[in-house]
């Protein structure tokens, strides 16, 4: 099989079918999505069958427990995709609004109108409900999607894939809307990554293996959704109860996404008060610490961090603590080990909160809540397909609008350039 | 010299440069850059000299008198440098503007905040007043600049660099904030298309060579500034005399520039009232003409235009022509052969005008006004470093706006993650 004339002929099909997408009314889209909802739901017994064969792949290749968990479709996660996809029609559409319009001095009027990027590229890892998630906000906001999964979830992603192109084709949306790449072999992810012609935008979603083959291979602007070293610190004018909840919810909340705390920052006039109850309750709640000497100093039980500590996304119940003579230290360390994902400050001080503000650089700054909250459900922009850490484009959560671009509109009556 | 550790070092410098500058006033990036203008115009006689290698080393390698022309500097280039100066420090800083700020259910208030990208990267040719036109676009919207200019005009363009380096350094602004690359090896470009630790963005401003090595080997986000294959459709419910001035505007007053009109396509019912005499109006301008059939046929001193013909991007006085049966015909032949750059339809017909507006796909879409306007001067956007044909993060005429990002910024009172 010639892999590089799949994936052209593939990206040439959906750039055909993003030019069709792209003028599309909502209302037919809408329908196509409550479509493939309902057709998620009734082919059930398609996709589980599908499911199984990955699964027994996977074990057979000695997967691990959560990488299989992760792989699994059951009738709980059928019901959660149908939901999204329900979801995802009922928000407004973003294509087309005029988002300004004014007028020149030599009477033209020009405005800047929504429209689709074009062809999206997704490139993800095991989770089989990415498929149903990315081309559901694809198709809403008017854009092709290409979706390039991993191979030990490829019969699910296929499956999936089909059902939503039956429902959606049935429903009236252009060919090519939805293209599947079924190769396992890596060389198709590296045509897709050279296919510039026919992909306008990649979104890698996985690993630190998969972010560095996108990012040295792509011919095409990438949106990483890399990962988050976030960290909160706890001022010596914060409210020392909120500052207990808002940490606790950090840590362990849900310790394995991107926007959870890594390393907490505490003031050293709250350490006696703030932090010495506090590492009494991260332990009670399974945490593992590692501390700076000042903190393995006030608590003996708190084992050193080391400087590769600092610089380690867990994901896991381990925190870093640090404590610091100031902002300024705060600050500084932050800098340092950040990722720029979501860093938080807990204080009553209104100065403190504001230069916290203006000069941390991250997608999101929180003042007095938890870095949790860094997400395109809750800071209300509807669905979401990632968080993005590139600094063009979108930055932080990345709903339906950040799936769109512009054009200009001139709307004259003669006017020329002089 | 090691080049790789050279490029490196130089951009740690730009972003921790950038990291200082996020944070600078206002007012202290005007006064540097006005200082940057009255330094321009001091030191004209050591600019001059400058150049003056570049021109005659340029005339040693039997270099185009056109080329040299674009390569030298005189005093009117340095006036026109320092008040391109004068007039971005005049411009609104674009850093800091809250661009919207919503309240969610729990309370919380989630805004948006302009902010700088960080690191910009510019890979240019030839013309070296580039130099400072990125440099204060860029200093102005709080990014660092790290500037590659052609190895032709490269003690221009370092001179240049210097002098507003030394004028900003006395006006405040931190060091590392212009970053001169000035070893003529092309290992220099390649090494900084692989600094995405320190580089944010590249912008490569030049030829299709230059655009296509950019694209190949960057791990940074691009954003092009591309070819520009623009039509004006002249449709049966012109008014012709507008039609007239449009298209002879469209080709004639500037034809070396992205945006003048490379084909006319006129309708078929105008064919003899407007066509037939315009062809003697353009070939007086000097223009010469080449035609599909019916054009020849109309008129057999123009020359059969060639498939080759249709997908040229002249940037000179030539012009295609084709009779078309209807504004689909059109609308075919632009998704065909345009670049998405700028397109125009001259009707009077409301319901043309606007399925003209929403079915091209382009940066800009005109209606009775000549594509030449597509601008960011015209557009009342203020300067621009140019007119992106990248699909994401900006399109069409880049200002100041288009050079920076957000962050999300969260004012809570406890709030977590339910």
């Amino acid at each position: 099989m010639d892999i590089k004339a799949y994936i052209i002929e593939k990206g040439k099909m959906a750039k055909n079918g993003a030019r069709r997408l792209a003028t599309v009314s909502s209302s037919v889209k809408d329908k196509a999505l409550l479509s493939m909802a309902d057709a998620i739901e009734r082919e059930g017994g398609r996709l589980k069958k599908e499911n199984q064969k990955d699964i027994e792949y996977a074990r057979t290749k000695g997967l691990s427990p959560a990488l299989i968990d992760r792989l699994t479709i059951n009738d709980k996660r059928i019901i959660e995709m149908a939901k999204m996809l329900r979801e995802v029609a009922a928000l407004p559409d973003p294509v087309g609004e005029i988002m300004r319009m004014w007028k020149r001095p030599n009477g033209m009027q020009v405005g800047k109108i929504r429209v689709p990027i074009g062809v999206i590229g997704i490139i993800y890892e095991s989770r089989p409900n990415v498929t149903a998630d990315s081309a559901a906000l694809c198709i809403k906001s008017g854009n092709s999607v290409f979706l390039r999964g991993g191979s030990e979830a490829i019969n699910s992603n296929k499956v999936i894939a089909e059902i939503l192109m039956e429902a959606g084709s049935k429903a009236g949306l252009p060919d090519g809307v939805i293209t599947m790449v079924d190769v396992a072999d890596r060389e198709a992810v590296m045509e897709m990554l050279h296919l510039d012609r026919y992909i306008d935008l990649i979104i890698p979603r996985g690993g630190e293996e998969l972010m560095k083959t996108v990012t040295a291979n792509s011919r095409i602007p990438v949106i990483k959704h890399d990962k988050g070293l976030c960290h909160t610190y706890v001022d010596e004018y914060a409210d020392l109860k909120m500052a207990r909840d808002i940490c606790l919810n950090a840590k362990v909340q849900r310790p394995g996404t991107c926007n959870a705390m890594e390393t907490m920052l505490v003031h050293k006039a709250v350490s006696a008060t703030f932090l010495l109850p506090m590492i009494g309750k991260f332990q009670q709640a399974g945490v593992e610490l590692r501390g700076c000497p000042k903190v393995v100093s006030l608590d003996p039980s708190v084992r050193p961090a080391t400087e590769e500590d600092w610089n380690t996304e867990y994901l896991d119940l381990i925190l870093n603590v640090k404590i610091v003579d100031d902002m300024e230290e705060a600050l500084r360390h932050i800098e340092t080990y950040g990722s720029q994902h979501s860093e938080g400050i807990v204080t009553n001080n209104h100065q403190r909160a504001m230069s916290f503000l203006r000069d941390v650089d991250a997608a999101a700054v929180f003042v007095n809540a938890s870095t949790r909250l860094h997400d395109g459900g809750q800071f209300g922009l509807g669905a979401e397909i990632g968080i993005s850490t590139t600094r063009i484009h979108a930055r932080g959560p990345m709903g339906l609008e950040e799936l769109t671009t512009i054009k200009f509109i001139v709307l004259g009556d003669g006017q020329v350039r002089e």
